[in-house]
């Protein structure tokens, strides 16, 4: 039995709170500052109203000013931020954890670096700890796992990436269940580009869904085939991008996975639905309500840093047609036009 | 304008004369002696009974026995029989079409060979032809397209294969519309053995569905990241089996798309589904009125294949866990007791 700290009591950080109890552990649940309500809740009866169920007997809620207490004697420490809450755990939380007791973030995502690089969350958080704290092990979760179906105990298959092997074997053991299935990789860039660039191309598959809707009207039935000419194209395209940044072609399989669940739910779906329709990038995020999406910042970051590439000669943007669409709509207000032509240039 | 003979009135061969009509050809489409109703209905108002839809104006409907009538002159010949058809198709059309014709095939499948070799239909019809006859030029569609969807002109995405550049640009330049996006590559099977795995696979993936309703009930709410693991320990084995048979890692782009848009209709779902909430094989197949489906004969193909290479040495059945499952339950009776922890081995 380990104790596990998890910080941020978002979904997937506290759902992560099924396998980690369901192993036995002693499991900590620490929520951010934006996580108080959450907290408050699951100190009265367990109940997250977010996830909208109640997480296991037995975990220990925590608010973010008892985040040092929380940490205190953890053999693991889940990071179960957002991508926007990657600094402040950076800055406030990686600190105090001791060198040796490893991380694994829930959180997918890549950095843009000045010069069109894209790190990882694991290799950028590492980049600004200081010199003395260089041999934490800073591990992340991708592959695709919704985090509702997670608390749900359902057959979910993920993959934890590392650098040190044998980390991530111990991490494995620590957290596989019978129902959380867990690969394991070293190949960190590739796997978290795959999982990365998920976002963009839902984005993508998701306008098929509109554009039908905006020819028969809302509540047609759905046709497959211009969705699946948009899958192929975006798994063809997410090749090319790992093969880009060195990753391994095989770790496709987690993109893949990841994109197909990504497609059936959340808002990434209704963003590409309400552009599909005809709505402007602008109207369609007024009718989500502002929020903004992860998956359009990392959209425009990696889009950004292939700009960047293709100004420096080494990538051209041609050869990413439905990515440069999806830019171009989101950032540029471009209405929806699928360059389908350009997915078969010979 | 070019005269083209479309041979076998199923579904796909017939919903060929949408885009060969579209662009101004001459269409004359050719029942098989299992296409006599149908071609007899066509005739009458151009309604096709299983399409539900009318063809475009002006096609010309033959029946079988007015097959050199409808072969004379004609530029090219699309072969629009299912995988059971290919027999008769190389015995009874193919030796009728001049050399210098080219033709194209809906027909997805691979022939066993008796060492475990896989052969995509245009080599196996090949070696069956005289050596008069070698210079024919037999081409093959592959990727995401359902007939329903090309009838009603959807953005479709498919490739084209053969052996000539040449040919299959010209073959593009023919056929292709503004719905219907023709990709071409020479990797003859590479594309088709990630086209004829989908069947496989997409069965598999369903059985997630079937899962999911043997627990909470039929109509229940799916969940999706069992549906997600087993697409992703899909595409994992699809491109495993296409780097075995020597075909282009890339073209698994055909598989995944054509992948993703057989998991949502048709019968190999409805299969897939049954299986996986409880009934057997032999079960399932009589509530599907016994009709044999062609995913379930390549599924036992390729597995048959897979088991002679394993038999030789050159094979691990265990790489694939997924395969050598979905054959156990439609070969040998196997209950669905999906083997989870063999996709996540280190």
């Amino acid at each position: 039995m380990s104790i596990i700290t998890i910080v941020g009591a978002g979904m997937m950080g506290s759902a992560m709170s099924y396998p980690a109890r369901d192993n036995g552990h002693e499991v900590r649940l620490v929520g951010t500052h934006l996580d108080r309500a959450i907290i408050d809740r699951v100190r009265e009866d367990r109940y997250h109203p977010r996830l909208k169920r109640y997480l296991p007997y037995g975990i220990e809620p925590f608010q973010v000013e008892e985040l040092e207490t929380a940490l205190k004697g953890s053999d693991l420490v889940i990071g179960g931020v957002s991508s926007f809450g990657v600094d402040w755990f950076s800055e406030n939380v990686l600190p105090m954890i001791p060198e040796k007791v490893p991380v694994i973030l829930v959180t997918k995502g890549l950095q843009e670096e000045a010069d069109g690089g894209l790190l990882p969350f694991p290799y950028a958080m590492k980049k600004k700890l200081p010199s003395s704290k260089q041999n934490i092990s800073i591990n992340a979760i991708g592959g695709p796992c919704t985090s509702y179906e997670l608390a749900d105990r359902r057959n979910s298959a993920v993959v934890f990436c590392g650098d040190d092997m044998a980390i991530l074997l111990e991490l494995k053991k620590t957290l596989e269940t019978s129902y959380y299935h867990i690969n394991i990789s070293t190949d960190v860039i590739g796997v978290e580009c795959a999982v990365a660039l998920k976002n963009a191309y839902a984005l993508g598959v998701s306008l098929a869904i509109g554009l039908i809707e905006q020819q028969e009207g809302i509540g047609c039935q759905l046709a497959y085939n211009p969705q699946a000419a948009l899958f192929g194209q975006s798994i063809r395209e997410m090749m090319g991008i790992l093969d880009m940044v060195g990753g391994q072609p095989e770790n496709i399989v987690y993109g893949a996975g990841d994109l197909y669940v990504t497609i059936f739910g959340g808002r990434t779906r209704k963003l590409g639905t309400l552009l599909g329709r005809g709505l402007s990038f602008h109207e369609a995020m007024k009718e989500l309500e502002g929020v903004t999406l992860e998956s359009v910042v990392i959209t425009k970051r990696i889009a950004s840093a292939m700009h960047k590439r293709q100004a420096a000669g080494i990538v051209r943007m041609n050869d990413f047609p439905l990515l440069a669409h999806i830019y171009d709509i989101i950032d540029k207000g471009a209405s929806v036009d699928i360059p389908w032509k350009d997915f078969t240039k010979s």
